[in-house]
């Protein structure tokens, strides 16, 4: 069994929830309103407890000795995963936001993922299986008949059986509407064939069932995204009356050898080699995509949570080894008097970055998970309106910054215990190795910068963009003077820059020039993502003055709030200013890249 | 047997060496008059074809199948290098450098490790363990006794035996001067005891002895870094006519489990735990520290040439890879043709960061390179004394610059790849696993940039530093109009932002605001790096622009110069405005992170 790794705290995770987001205002609506606060609390109390003394002990051991396998033509999982798969339905963790009717327990998103986020620190590798259920089972909810919801929907949502988002082909990463499996029609059902790529959870041994949707192009239908459809295929056929029947004709034929994730199986899975899948049409024919799309979204605000969950435990990491290791002297210290690291300025400044980053990449997923709850819970159509907007606007940025950001924030977690931070005795390297993926997976960092620039900012005439414009331009007015003054105007500063940006992208990038769009769009992108933790991490340093005030110096509470002034102000006056650089590569215009012909690369 | 992934060439070697750096201008001095340019040229090819045919098929399979392995207490060094090793030794390549009594060859550094750049692209783990014996060697022949360079310096050069440098213990990585291993006098040898960690390629088996060059401190010196000296202890005593004795007493405990390099051995090792460890003393006692130093700054360019090595194979795999995959349509085309990646902008930009550094780090590294054999080579006091300069200057630069870039360029390679840049299928992710070891060894970042700014910018009064300015202002004065006008204006920005916190260091970080010295230090390396790069890379255009007019258009020639001045107008337009953001930074005077006490954190 690996070293226990897990040194989180849960203090900023209640400060986002109940004093930054004030997430109680959401048992004021009737989709939450048999819940209390104090529910919320023992699911995350729950969570952080499983996590921190079940998890957490498996992450270094499916890294290595107890990797996914592929053996004789199936897939085993970690086998430490087996007692978390029972502790999980013990506790019924895998459906926390789930409808009731079938067995979730119908939580808000953004208590659910609080709690998941303590998973995320422990050992993700796990929830690349325990997620997948569940979150296929949301889709066959939302849009499959009755007979399928009551086939599938239990027993994906209580951990019988398994999930797999079945979407990617060998040709066809990027390119979804270009999938090329088929579907037949084959009385109630159809016969599926074609072959799927980088299918997580595709194949494992840990539950008696594993049920596909499986992206798929009916005979006849038409070409492009529009003749596409959905379909629910599970390995081995479930009977109308649940009883499990034949095997299905669904194989994995292969698993990925990856940099890290080594305990999550990413599988090449083949339908129908011989003419005996059988899937469920969902919903629609030629909406597969669409449904798909609820789960991308899914995904890729989970991207936001994982980076959120691995700075935050990499800090704690970081913390704890840089409070303990002695060596060198203070800068500018004659005496030859040796410190522990952490004494040592430039140690306090990469401990000082990651510190803001959890942080700050909390809130910004939080928030988001909020607008999710507050969209699907509100009476108000204004108040959805604006939660929604807010979401489609966010996803992208959530998605791309932080899954860009964690790559250098493990660096800098492995340079604050140096040699020691190379080695796998310590864990940073494996979350560096864990977490390259997410720049790429459910839509590389690019498709999100394009999906920002070319569809959200504009989206509905510029609302949701504006009306986030706003919001920090009236912080940024409120906060002129004080402590905070020179914080609020570097964020002004910054803020100045990317809506120039934005005007160039509307007036000044078309034509010739069109290519500076997709040139650009990623730094747009990171500036949007650099502007968006600033204003969070500001507003949490308002609410942590007002509340320092409220208590004694030496309540373990004075130093949090403290601390989380600092974080704010560390990030807009080190880390936002990079921003700035951006701007003035992208005022360059520089086409290079786009015009030097190919032959001369 | 793994894939063989070197796709370099070796056309931008050749115009660093030829048309930039011009080295033949070393045939004129004694030290290399008996060479000629085809002498060169014949090491360097013969290192490229030896590198891909052979050193490169080892790649992969020395990360997995065949790593260094530690079994009943000694190394086994990948099995594969066996045969590498032979082909070095037939070769002449071991010693490339090292003086030609003992069988070096005796070539200029700039060639050399122009050879050894196409080495470390093919599988650097081989360098760990063929390039220490003729390192120690070196340091024996500059400081040993005859006896002592006749006993050991030959088969160190010609690979009979490996080499080991042993400076860091477990409570000293940083902190070289508190080193406690212990050395008594025992007649002619001294009795060696202590223990050392993180000692590359300590044990192996690919040679019948391994000299160790271990700094102990002899009993009553003084304390600090006067009190440590510098021992040759090998693992197997030699008799004074170069026979093989005894054992030696040195064993190796274990080796550490590491995120990449795993064919290379980082051993612990132990001396003398039977009081039975000899070793012969090197130099004048008490100097070991500054004979081992001459070793680190070895070390130090050479992280530079790594990572130039690593970044043009990058570059080379996912450029081989743009062209072939088809992916996504052209943005903004609605015809929905689907296209190489290649076409995509954000590829090309991606493609173009790759070209640039790779290009970049190699013209700073060989610069340097060229700057040691000049201040070895010059008869000349006043060109000897510039070139010694600058390589004191630009080694800090190189070291800290280089090796913290390494890092995004490995995450930039493997978007371009998407999903199948995560599988181990590529090569890129066990570069990005094999160099975040670069920013830490020989001296962290941290190390580098107070380095750099507490005494190469103003030692000797700032003569180096200021003759580095004075050559940029030359070249942008002389560029101000023309094709490169934008480019030498960028320079000037981003210089003069960078003189400006030169200014700060010297007046206004000081008193109560000297921490913002270590507290910007490796912003203001960064900022350094930068400009050197952008500085060479546009020499290289000017160069490259004149060449071109030279040959016609349908020449490869051409199509290279074309490329040249791409490379130069991309990284001043795209990636030096970087500096500005981090001058931003540096303005704000930010001292939160060493304000806030420590439990706050």
């Amino acid at each position: 069994m690996g070293n226990n790794h897990f040194k989180r705290d849960d203090r900023d995770v209640y400060f986002v929830l109940k004093e930054h987001l004030k997430i109680d205002r959401l048992l004021g609506h009737k989709k939450f309103a048999d819940f209390t606060m104090a529910d919320f609390e023992m699911v995350i109390d729950l969570a952080k407890k499983i996590a921190r003394d079940e998890i957490a002990p498996t992450f270094q051991d499916t890294d290595r000795d107890d990797c996914a396998r592929f053996e004789n033509g199936r897939v085993y999982a970690p086998h430490c995963f087996r007692k978390l798969w029972e502790i999980f339905r013990e506790s019924s963790l895998f459906a926390l936001t789930q409808g009731q009717e079938y067995g979730g327990q119908g939580l808000p998103l953004v208590v659910a993922e609080a709690a998941t986020e303590f998973f995320m620190s422990a050992n993700f590798a796990f929830g690349t299986y325990s997620g997948m259920g569940p979150g296929q089972g949301a889709i066959i909810e939302s849009y499959g008949t009755q007979k399928q919801k009551d086939l599938f929907c239990a027993k994906l949502y209580d951990g019988t059986w398994g999930g797999a988002m079945a979407l990617t082909e060998p040709d066809a990463g990027s390119d979804a509407h270009l999938i090329t499996a088929k579907a037949v029609k084959d009385g109630e059902y159809y016969r599926v064939t074609g072959s799927k790529v980088f299918i997580t959870s595709g194949d494992h041994d840990l539950t008696e069932n594993i049920v596909h949707l499986v992206l798929a192009r009916i005979e006849g239908a038409p070409q492009g995204a529009k003749g596409v459809s959905l379909f629910a295929v599970p390995m081995t056929w479930v009977n109308d009356d649940g009883s499990l029947g034949a095997a299905n004709d669904v194989t994995c034929v292969g698993i990925e050898h990856k940099m890290g994730l080594h305990g999550s199986a990413t599988c090449q899975m083949s339908y129908g080699d011989n003419g005996a899948c059988r899937g469920h049409l969902i919903g629609e024919p030629g909406m597969g995509l669409a449904y798909m799309f609820q789960m991308v979204n899914v995904a890729r605000m989970a991207v936001g949570l994982e980076c959120a969950a691995f700075t935050a435990n990499i800090y704690a990491n970081a913390l704890e080894y840089a409070k303990q290791r002695v060596q060198g002297t203070r800068y500018g210290d004659r005496s030859g008097k040796r410190v522990r690291i952490i004494e040592h300025p430039e140690v306090r400044r990469l401990l000082m970055t990651l510190k803001a980053y959890a942080e700050g990449m909390r809130a910004l997923v939080y928030r988001g998970y909020l607008c999710e709850d507050i969209a699907h819970a509100s009476e108000d159509d204004a108040e959805k309106q604006l939660a929604n907007d807010s979401l489609a606007l966010f996803t992208p940025i959530i998605k791309g910054f932080t899954s860009e950001r964690i790559w250098e924030l493990c660096s800098m977690g492995i340079q604050v215990l140096g040699g020691y931070g190379y080695t796998s005795e310590y864990p940073i390297e494996q979350y560096a190795r864990d977490c390259k993926i997410f720049s790429i997976w459910d839509g590389t960092t690019y498709v999100q910068a394009i999906d920002l620039v070319g569809r959200k900012i504009g989206m509905n005439g510029g609302r949701a963009f504006n009306a986030w414009i706003d919001e920090m331009k009236a912080f940024i007015a409120a906060h002129r003077g004080g402590d905070l003054a020179p914080d609020a105007a570097a964020l002004e500063q910054a803020l100045t820059a990317m809506l120039e940006v934005a005007r160039m992208y509307a007036v000044e990038f078309t034509g010739d020039k069109a290519d500076l769009v997709p040139l650009t769009a990623s730094r747009f992108l990171d500036m949007c993502g650099e502007i968006a933790v600033a204003h969070l991490l500001l507003e949490q340093a308002v609410i942590a003055q007002r509340a320092s005030a409220q208590v004694q110096a030496d309540h373990p509470d004075y130093a949090f709030y403290m601390g989380k002034i600092a974080s704010a102000k560390f990030f807009a006056r080190n880390v936002l200013p990079a921003a700035i650089g951006r701007k003035a590569a992208i005022d360059m215009g520089d086409m290079t890249a786009v015009t030097l012909p190919e032959e001369y690369l």
